[in-house]
């Protein structure tokens, strides 16, 4: 059944559920507002909570937030909303979460500019926010903003010295993974694009790359260890390199480095996965599900990062100055040969 | 100089205020609030003001939003923050220009679905927000949720029978635009490929390619208009149907088609520009930015429609149920080869 509120702008006053209750204004502020400890017989109670459905009454969350002493806001400062769906995907995890536990998420968009950031911050405190996320679009090391320490904070996809509990995706796992995805393939010449930006994910998944290797068995090769910018043009610009290193297969540092080496190789009139074995890293959809052929890769996990970073905020977590990692399955599709 | 709350947890208090200032804390309370008509002498409210400085007060958001007897928020409803940065670029330009005018978004992500749609609107319409943006990551008609019928509502990228003003994107100048990049650098036998969706984007772009040949005295050849999927699948699979239509140059439905076109006409190996100029639209930065050679697009002004969004929530715009359309501008990289 529709409330009676539909096709009208004015909203239905606390008056009017009164009258309808048959209840005083002040019995219909207590229930509306759940203030607790006070005085409602349960049957008084039961009427209001009827008439407010059946008029479509909205409750006025600010006030109910003031008589409870505290706000039903978490506030989630997001650095690059505009540029990437990776803070919408911290987003929507963060969202999730929260909603589910009866907060609402208030977001604040500072495009890493400092002054936004700031700006964000302040918004955020004034409106008494339970706590704060601060998340970053690429995993990094952070200053931390002078106005966090005014509220809990939990930090997402980024992490600062002697700062509050960070949670991070485990880049280390996830380097291990997209070599593992080779290595079962049957490949044991397996060349690495990093990075050429000191960054922990430069420094973890090289080092899961080579654990990998260590734990089948195989030799890790510093010659097919190479750099390169961390974007289309570096996986171009590395075909060359890669060829002449005698792999047969690579991992790169994400999927734009792989979308890049897939035109180098196509321009030489080389196949994926017939002639090279590719994986990624990010599982950045619009690039790594519609390559041809689809690329196989390793997921970071930005949605996962965000339900994470709320439930620490809520619950507690480890010790401050602590990082909670959180896992990047691997996704496989048809970038690699099987060698078996 | 740094405020004497940095690096602590608990908020100052008006009470520390008013000791500071050496007034009473309902005078503190009135001139953080801003209530207007309050009686506060110039001397005190300047002694009040630099107390707030240097303490680092955060007045309450809420309260204050309560003594106005109205929100400084403005909702948005996203419906794909995680799968595209189309939404996000929405929210970053609400963003801006309600900051600017003194307002805070309120963001409440859908993502398509209807019952966390509803809960959605539910949460906005309870903190009393000033009005809501209803938007869609790709431009298309809605059913207008039942909820909207309760606010103040413009629709951004969408619009309603008999529904609110909306902004959306100009797809016919769009059209426009891409063909004439081509018209300009000498080619007459253009190619279109079209989604086979229905949308305002299939209609409008289509019939702005037209126009644009029309003006130029291009005799417009049925045979060159193609339909393909609006993914990078349905641009490979049409290059037969390009190649075969003797085209000189192409109008892709959107950057993602023009993709698939580049890799199916690079495994004929053929060349882009020299053998096909090609043409996209969205520019969607990832993949029209870093494809080889850059693509020449036609931008979806998604920032500008997030602050028209808004100023026309704020200003008013044109009647209800009109249309504001937002111009898309071409943007020039390096697929269009000039036979001039």
């Amino acid at each position: 059944m529709s409330p009676v509120n539909d096709g009208r702008r004015r909203p239905v006053t606390l008056k009017e559920v009164a009258a309808k209750a048959g209840v005083s204004v002040s019995a219909v502020s207590l229930v509306a507002n759940e203030k607790k400890n006070a005085r409602i017989g349960e049957a008084t109670r039961a009427r209001v909570l009827q008439a407010i459905e059946d008029l479509g009454y909205r409750p006025n969350a600010l006030a109910k937030n003031l008589v409870h002493g505290q706000s039903r806001f978490i506030g989630l400062v997001a650095d690059a909303i505009a540029s990437t769906p990776f803070a919408g995907q911290i987003i929507h995890g963060a969202q999730v979460e929260a909603w589910r536990r009866g907060y609402v998420l208030l977001v604040a968009n500072s495009e890493g500019n400092a002054e936004a950031e700031a700006q964000a911050i302040s918004m955020l405190l004034e409106h008494k926010v339970h706590g704060i996320l601060y998340s970053t679009w690429y995993h990094r090391q952070i200053d931390l903003p002078a106005g966090l320490s005014e509220a809990e904070t939990v930090l997402v996809n980024c992490f600062a010295d002697d700062g509050p509990l960070a949670v991070v995706p485990d880049e280390f796992d996830g380097g291990r993974a997209a070599a593992q995805l080779l290595i079962d393939a049957g490949h044991e010449r397996i060349a690495f694009i990093n990075t050429v930006t000191p960054s922990p994910a430069r420094e973890g998944r090289l080092a899961g790359y080579r654990a990998a290797l260590a734990d089948a068995g195989i030799e890790v090769d510093p010659a097919l260890v190479l750099d390169a910018d961390s974007a289309q043009e570096g996986g171009y610009a590395s075909v060359e390199a890669v060829l002449a290193s005698g792999a047969t297969a690579v991992c790169c540092h994400n999927d734009r480095v792989a979308m890049g080496l897939y035109d180098g190789l196509r321009e030489r009139g080389l196949r994926i996965p017939a002639d090279l074995s590719v994986v990624g890293f990010d599982n950045q959809e619009i690039i790594a599900a519609h390559l041809r052929p689809g690329l196989s890769t390793v997921a970071l996990p930005h949605y996962e990062l965000g339900v994470a970073g709320v439930r620490a905020l809520l619950d507690g977590g480890p010790e401050a100055s602590d990082r909670l990692t959180i896992a990047c399955p691997p996704v496989v599709r048809e970038s690699v040969r099987s060698l078996a």
